[in-house]
């Protein structure tokens, strides 16, 4: 998938960072925390609603990017959801938490203040660390 | 798991309707749309730290009460949460959501004013539904 494939409202919100093998790899602009988001490649819109194993190789991706947040960058908790009420593509939130962060305890949707934006150096950063750990293949950072 | 092993919150906003293989499934008390809350029986606090095969079978009884919404009860949408800020105990939230619905297209979380009770009635009818679709054992329904 091109960056051209993804939702314009995703690409505004977002760097896209990389793909593994059935996602798409975003990253929130605001900084505040890493709010990672996978884009299934997929027409569906539900992740429930993927056949069984595509729903597992989604989540097991999920699962290496929320095993990323945990040791490499410290979280010590990882919210998950597939909403898309607004946008409907599929994709799925994987967000580091800590008790203290700027939304805690609530989620973070609506609740983010905006708290400034990646370097270059720290995206590249990024996208060496989820290769190295995950497998994915960075894709070339695009100017905002 | 007995409803004696539910965290108390849980308890206290939800309906206990029954058991599945891996999850207990509740219903939040506000019937202003329908919000389950599926309990996996681990210790773990975030649904993507279980062993893959554990969190694919968790993820097929999320689809399971997924489909259950949309064939049986008629949701055009699903959203899926795994979050537990508040109550650490991990649970899903699975949630039938439909434009216009009450919180729309917010994330229910913040944004779902008190929309009634369900009746006792309604709960059965609940219970009987799952039981049909998805296999769940019901348990009996406790009084507020």
């Amino acid at each position: 998938m091109s960056g051209a494939a993804l939702h314009p409202q995703l690409l505004a919100d977002c760097h896209h960072l990389g793909a593994l093998s059935r996602c798409e790899v975003l990253l929130q602009r605001n900084a505040a925390l890493h709010w990672f988001i996978l884009v299934p490649r997929t027409a569906l819109q539900d992740v429930l609603d993927l056949p069984p194993h595509e729903r597992n190789e989604v989540l097991a991706e999920c699962a290496a990017v929320s095993a990323f947040l945990k040791q490499v960058l410290g979280y010590t908790k990882v919210n998950v959801a597939g909403l898309g009420n607004v946008v409907p593509d599929m994709h799925l939130h994987v967000i580091g938490r800590s008790a203290g962060d700027p939304a805690w305890p609530q989620p973070v949707w609506g609740n983010l203040a905006e708290g400034g934006a990646y370097s270059g150096e720290q995206l590249e950063s990024l996208q060496a660390g989820l290769a190295r750990m995950t497998g994915m293949l960075p894709v070339p950072i695009q100017a905002p």
